[in-house]
């Protein structure tokens, strides 16, 4: 196994205040980097000062956008320790991701361990407020200067780490989805399944013209007959209808979300029944007009739990639960930030704490 | 209109011998950039020598691949004067681009003058020798550090060149082609009218998969029905079937090629049959079938004209020609190339002189 290599910042940064924590703007001393070149391998395994990166014009990320990233969170405990969820996952992910974008293989243990280290050293970044947790963004960058269109024989796998406030700031709050009928996120043998660029670079402009209309995001349907629902915005969804909780199944466009996986977990151990299956809009908008629409949820690494408020679909708005958060989204969120904090029992052994 | 700030190198790179020219792997000089920042506009257009980016980590075109890109090239004319093909039209398409990818519109008269003063700037560098030119990629890249799934506040738009050999060094030859049956380009409400860095990520591993087994490139079908023929590899295709030219209509999902534009011109003005609408495989099979597939080829900026001898599809090979280059693509390689390099006359007035 490669040796971390650690050079430490001559000077700190000063930290935010808990308060002025937005999503994503701020990066702590330090960052992890390790490169890849043809022939060698991964190699030079090392953390260093947070800086930028010097790279040629011509490298293939900027033009061909072989790239992949992770999200997830650190959080700090009541006893001041710092717990990561379910990260083992996150390396499983991005190695599929990975083999989808024809970059090489990372050593899930060796990234494991990188990001673990990195962390302990800017132990002091991870924040303690109520909902604020240390985001991880590990991701990986072709940086072959060449114009041909081919996979390239550099890469760099980067880790930085960003202090973030909670999601929403007053609690968790239901939002306007509006349903996609125009633009498509994936389709099958596309790249959906894989955490690429590509597949947010696509979403902005549904995002741009629905959020002049009031809505926080939309909700996408299927590629090929704009029937089946697939993602909202760039998290995975949840519809409880007549007591059923469903929740598309995984069908190679859709994201294999890890907070998808653990609601589903947490809802079948608490006895729910659960269903992952196609799901069309129709299936919703008849459930709504016969009253057995109960809520509608949204799962991802930033906001955890995001209840839907209001879908807009051909003209009609869909108001579900009164545009009140549901009983299974609170105890969803409440449960799974508190597993997350360690401020909940953790039944599945799911947290992993940094030494 | 911006002024265009120019720094000179102090040393200038060795040139490449017309033989060890390949394609895009050496660059020139000088490089052209001008920044964009919220509120402000485009701004600070400058050439300055070829350098390297240096590039905040959190910079969404790592992260959520906002970016766009344009390929074009000049040519030296037997009288030593440099030429480019109808840039107006890239320029046009780069708009296009930024569009759907949420990018500000770029002034293309500014971005024409740019790019005509930095080939007038590394004049040396443009290729003489028979079937090299001059490769000229300008793209936008988003730059504002940060995570949240948004359009950039920050961009740099970025011109640089590159000499490149002939596409095929023994002149066109035809190709093996796969039909794509797993992967898919783009789909309609995606990106693949866009000429944007997560398309071509999409499309490494179907290559890689099909190049172990012996082909060149793949064709793609439609994402819906995997029935309709769209692109193959990186170019847009032609197909000559009992004596009539066939290519895929513009769909949203096609790129807008260029060269597709000229060679449809090129063929109606000689008198040819052209029909821009769907073409399945099953037709273009049952063609072969009966004898009338007479033709097929590939058109794009990098190779113009590039026969296609065999295609692969449902476990049958399709032999086209026998595998020979046919008329209609030697001519309009011929007088593709003749035209861009002044060798040939150019009826419609698509070239444009460098002073």
């Amino acid at each position: 196994m490669n040796e971390i290599k650690v050079t430490l910042a001559d000077q700190l940064k000063q930290k935010p205040l808990a308060e002025q924590l937005e999503f994503g703007r701020i990066f702590t001393d330090h960052m992890f980097i390790m490169d890849y070149t043809a022939g060698k391998g991964w190699h030079d395994a090392r953390i260093i000062p947070y800086q930028p990166l010097v790279l040629d014009p011509a490298a293939i990320v900027f033009h061909y956008g072989q790239t992949v990233f992770e999200g997830m969170k650190a959080y700090e405990t009541p006893e001041g320790k710092v717990r990561l969820f379910r990260p083992e996952k996150n390396m499983q992910r991005l190695n599929k991701s990975n083999d989808r974008l024809c970059i090489p293989q990372i050593d899930e243990k060796l990234a494991l361990s990188a990001i673990k280290k990195l962390i302990s050293i800017d132990k002091e970044w991870v924040p303690s407020a109520e909902g604020t947790s240390l985001y991880i963004r590990p991701f990986v960058i072709s940086t072959e200067p060449y114009l041909g269109v081919a996979p390239s024989k550099n890469y760099q796998f980067i880790v930085i780490l960003a202090p973030v406030g909670a999601y929403y700031k007053e609690g968790i709050n239901p939002v306007k989805i509006a349903v996609e009928n125009q633009f498509v996120r994936a389709v099958a043998g596309g790249t959906g399944e894989a955490k690429t660029a590509g597949n947010y670079a696509s979403s902005l402009k549904a995002q741009e013209l629905v959020a002049d209309k009031g809505y926080a995001q939309v909700l996408w349907l299927d590629g090929l007959e704009k029937k089946y629902i697939e993602e909202v915005g760039s998290m995975n969804v949840f519809f409880k209808i007549d007591g059923e909780i469903i929740t598309p199944a995984l069908n190679g466009s859709i994201l294999e979300g890890v907070t998808r996986n653990s609601v589903i977990s947490l809802l079948k151990h608490w006895g729910y029944p659960v269903n992952e299956r196609k799901i069309t809009m129709d299936e919703v908008y008849q459930a709504h007009k016969n009253g057995t629409l109960e809520e509608a949820f949204g799962s991802g690494t930033a906001a955890v739990i995001s209840p839907i408020g209001e879908l807009a679909w051909r003209g009609e708005n869909i108001v579900i639960n009164e545009s009140k958060t549901g009983f299974v989204s609170k105890q969803l969120y409440g449960i799974l930030t508190g597993i997350q904090t360690g401020k909940e029992e953790d039944p599945f052994n799911w947290t992993v704490e940094i030494e």
